[in-house]
């Protein structure tokens, strides 16, 4: 029985940022490598969500529907994030928490964090520190443990800036023990320098 | 009034191939500067495809529903472009070329232009030329017009191997002059260097 990663996704969403993650965790970062999990995606509602590139994704959950048995929750940025919507992600992102599951967010989703307070207790990433502040505003405290990498894990939290997709991946997947660390390296290293040289 | 990109789609079509062209086509390479193209998605019937993550699509049009006034068709990678249902992606292709619509091909996109016959005219690239090969068979008879680079641009036709989909992103969208020339420059080395170093 495969443990869930759910990833939640709001409309214009990023099509980039959950990509390389997705694919990894439901269908093995090589060939015939299974990883333990698979990939849900959670909207607001169960309408169907589109992306910024214009790709209409049927939701499996909504927020109300969404299982609490589960490994990993991931935010996927994108422009919504500042809507009344996002806010129900809140109390999810609170529970989640509270409960020691494994958190990612990247780009906007992790400027939610911010403005949530929920990266006051982590070493974090983002897209970029003033970014972060103007964000989270009173509610972000920790601004000394913002560090200046595509993306960084501390605890359980993981979190990225829009840019750091295969970063964002590679954390994820060693901190979710998806494969073996040499397989995930590999894997890493072969998108982020491509198959021939540019 | 925009025109259209066609994103054809199978099922376990590979996430991050077309992600970043079709959110840069539909919603700007840049805040603020809309393309004068909208993406749509082609599968082979109107019913949900499914990515390679998990991610379940809903396509705009079916190959029998698609529009014929449209500006470029690309062909998004993936673990079914071997399969009986591909092979109706053949005469559309053809009607495609015969009429100078600009095509993309990504990874097994590419392969499956390659085993078509699609390749022996320009000068292409994919998933290395053995695997071209192997696909193309006698079909195949332009391996001396293979380039080991991440994507190549000829005439109307850009290939790309798997791990090529920011270079995809960027021969595709000079080709179609979404935007001007240096923003497109800028947005490829802003994401393939990343916000920070690693």
């Amino acid at each position: 029985m495969k443990q869930k990663v759910l990833f939640i996704l709001l409309n214009n969403y990023a099509d980039w940022e959950g990509a390389y993650l997705a694919s990894c965790l439901q269908n093995g970062i090589m060939e015939d490598s299974p990883t333990p999990y698979e990939v849900k995606t959670v909207a607001p509602t169960l309408e169907v969500v589109t992306s910024l590139g214009g790709f209409r994704t049927v939701p499996d959950y909504s927020f109300d529907t969404m299982p609490s048995d589960y490994a990993a929750l991931v935010l996927i940025g994108g422009l919504q994030w500042n809507t009344r919507e996002a806010q129900r992600v809140a109390p999810i992102l609170r529970r989640a928490i509270a409960q020691h599951k494994i958190i990612g967010a990247i780009c906007n989703g992790a400027s939610f964090m911010a403005r949530k307070g929920f990266l006051n207790t982590v070493k974090h990433t983002g897209n970029g520190l003033e970014h972060l502040r103007s964000w989270g505003g009173k509610a972000y405290t920790n601004a000394s443990a913002f560090v200046r990498r595509q993306a960084v894990t501390d605890q359980r939290i993981v979190t990225a800036n829009g840019t750091g997709a295969l970063e964002f991946a590679r954390e994820l997947l060693l901190l979710l023990q998806a494969d073996a660390q040499n397989r995930i390296f590999l894997y890493y290293n072969f998108n982020k320098n491509g198959l021939f040289e540019e």
